[in-house]
């Protein structure tokens, strides 16, 4: 069972009610990942957002933008002209002291802000009303419940990113190995040209890649390490994409490694460790597990196998929340809590060698009442 | 004379001492411009950053970025373990609460923080030393005087946004009207395909389109109304293009009006007005004007041909600043002060009527000490 929209405003109802605050107060554009979700709204510019208990959320955009708010946002509308804002900037208040002013208006009382709020506004607030920190990221916490909605967002998602990964990996298995490169066309076959590749397929569905990785050889070694130049034979390449649909504003997450050519033996058993910790620990995903006990089976999985998980070897987190951010709530790393049912994961073990190269492989999905729901189709075939 | 780095880093110290700081600190992902900035580092996952006075500016990563970091970014690089980080989350401490004890640490007195330093270590920092709200905005400040690499990057920006436009307008001239819908390939042509097209173009450069208007007919009249659907004939369509350097981080902005068929005469006369004004706040930019001053000269402009500008007519501000952000310091509005040497600015009036239509126009370029240095070298022409 998926939390319902109605399940996730009473949330922040109570957020608010057991804060003693009479309102919750968000700003920022819609690249801030809870301003969207909590407006809809996509807007280059901050807006105002002021949710009191049993109320709809109320936006607070300029004129210009007003028209446009009304038909996209699923908030109430309101013009700063409206709520006093430009009376209080000719009375020569700076501009965070107005927004401060009205939003301490609007509210009546005490505000419950979030982490990321700026520090100018609350500053500012904090003589009109008091600020309290909501230490629990209510709405993060939202967030990470999907509805039934989002799922289908980024299922489809992961559908388009899929139709890319497959384009990638499509020019690297067409190419000509020469010399230790790999050739398309008579001229080298670089991570610049996989990545535009598959960029330029996904911007034909709508969707848009950014900072996609496709690193290769000892560049693999670096988990983040976005990749540039020729593409080698015989070495790993790692491709890790994460595109966001347009319209929306969801993601999806997938990574396959793959070699041109002879892989090296080290490379082939770390491949094959890889994705049995990967199935492993899909195998014990569902609700009711805990993101650190996951991260630490997977830890144990690899010791048993030889490998470390320290400054080399599994390096990073298990996995990651995937919604309007690329890593959000919940965690299956050490700090990790436990996972409820409408939870969208990905599963992404890696081993680092310097030296040797890195493999990583991510899938993502729905975590459900007795398991997990695959998102993820696309296949695991190293050498290409 | 643009100001130099190391002019510019003067004035972060100075910042600094004037407040009674010891160190200036942020704290955000590279989609902060601000860390983007001092950093230079690309990264999706939040970094801290202090300075202090007369020292190299310092970020924090995770182990798993350390190397990344260190060939990448032009601050000084430490990992979260380094600095004690590791031990204060040991020891029980909430990763907020943890990251402003290793801040206050390294600061070893009172902080500078900017506008959009998070609440929640504002709030935890403020247990370890005082935080002074940096209301000036010290870096935006900074940001907005160009070094020539920082021209360069962004007359190159616009460069390829011109390659882009071309593209999607050629679309438009190239179409087939009938019964007052454009048509290509015997399909109607749309706002989506025009936008995908350029973001295309733009992709094959290097560079990333994010929420381009193409917008036609009655959605002109919103001046931020991204468009959708088909194209029509005889009603304007506003093409506001600002692309993004993937590798650099900094954009370009641009617009142009465009009608296929015979546009009416009051989309005409306000074409013209429009084009006009832009001349005419052009010839008046330069070193030591005020970015007010040239608004409300506009504003009379309009006026005295007949076009107000409130709620309908010429509704936003006349141009803003460009960088790594599309909007950034200095402003060509009704709040905006004197410019420099060295701001990269556009200039865009528009004129906006429901019923009517919108129609805007918009060039970019660097103000110099004697004028302004244009970047935009596109065609202006109504009908295509």
């Amino acid at each position: 069972m998926v939390s319902s929209e109605t399940d996730r405003t009473n949330w922040l109802d109570s957020a608010i009610q057991d804060a003693g605050a009479a309102a919750y107060v968000a700003y920022g554009s819609s690249a801030d990942a809870n301003v969207r979700y909590l407006t809809r709204f996509r807007t280059t510019d901050p807006v105002v957002y002021v949710h009191k208990p049993g109320e709809r959320g109320l936006i607070v955009v300029s004129q210009m933008e007003y028209e446009r708010a009304v038909r996209e946002s699923t908030a109430a509308v309101v013009t700063r002209a409206d709520v006093g804002f430009l009376d209080c900037i000719r009375a020569g208040e700076s501009r965070w002291r107005a927004t401060a002013h009205v939003i301490a208006d609007m509210a009546g009382g005490p505000l419950l802000a979030p982490s990321f709020f700026p520090f100018a506004l609350a500053r500012h607030l904090e003589s009109f009303q008091p600020v309290i920190l909501d230490e629990k990221g209510v709405v993060e916490r939202m967030r990470a419940v999907k509805t039934p909605e989002e799922i289908q967002w980024i299922r489809g998602a992961q559908h388009v990113t899929e139709a890319a990964m497959d384009r990638g990996i499509a020019l690297i298995r067409s190419s000509v190995p020469k010399d230790g490169l790999l050739y398309r066309n008579g001229a080298p076959l670089t991570s610049e040209a996989v990545r535009t590749e598959m960029h330029t397929t996904l911007l034909a569905h709508g969707y848009r890649g950014i900072d996609t990785i496709v690193s290769c050889g000892p560049d693999t070694a670096l988990p983040h390490h976005q990749g540039r130049g020729p593409l080698l034979e015989d070495e790993p390449i790692v491709i890790d994409i994460f595109p966001q649909d347009e319209r929306t504003g969801y993601h999806a997450d997938m990574t396959r490694t793959v070699v041109k050519g002879e892989p090296s033996p080290a490379i082939r058993e770390m491949y094959d460790a890889v994705r049995a910790a990967k199935e492993h620990a899909i195998s014990m995903l569902r609700a009711g597990a805990h993101g650190a006990d996951l991260h630490r089976e997977v830890v144990e999985f690899f010791r048993d196998r030889g490998y470390e998980s320290n400054m080399r070897g599994f390096t990073h987190s298990l996995g990651h929340g995937v919604g309007l951010e690329v890593h959000e709530d919940p965690s299956l790393g050490p700090e990790g809590g436990e996972l409820c049912a409408g939870n969208v994961v990905t599963v992404e073990p890696g081993l680092y060698y310097p030296g040797i190269g890195g493999v990583r492989l991510e899938d993502m999905g729905v975590v459900t009442e007795t398991g997990f729901d695959r998102f993820t189709q696309y296949e695991e075939r190293l050498t290409v």
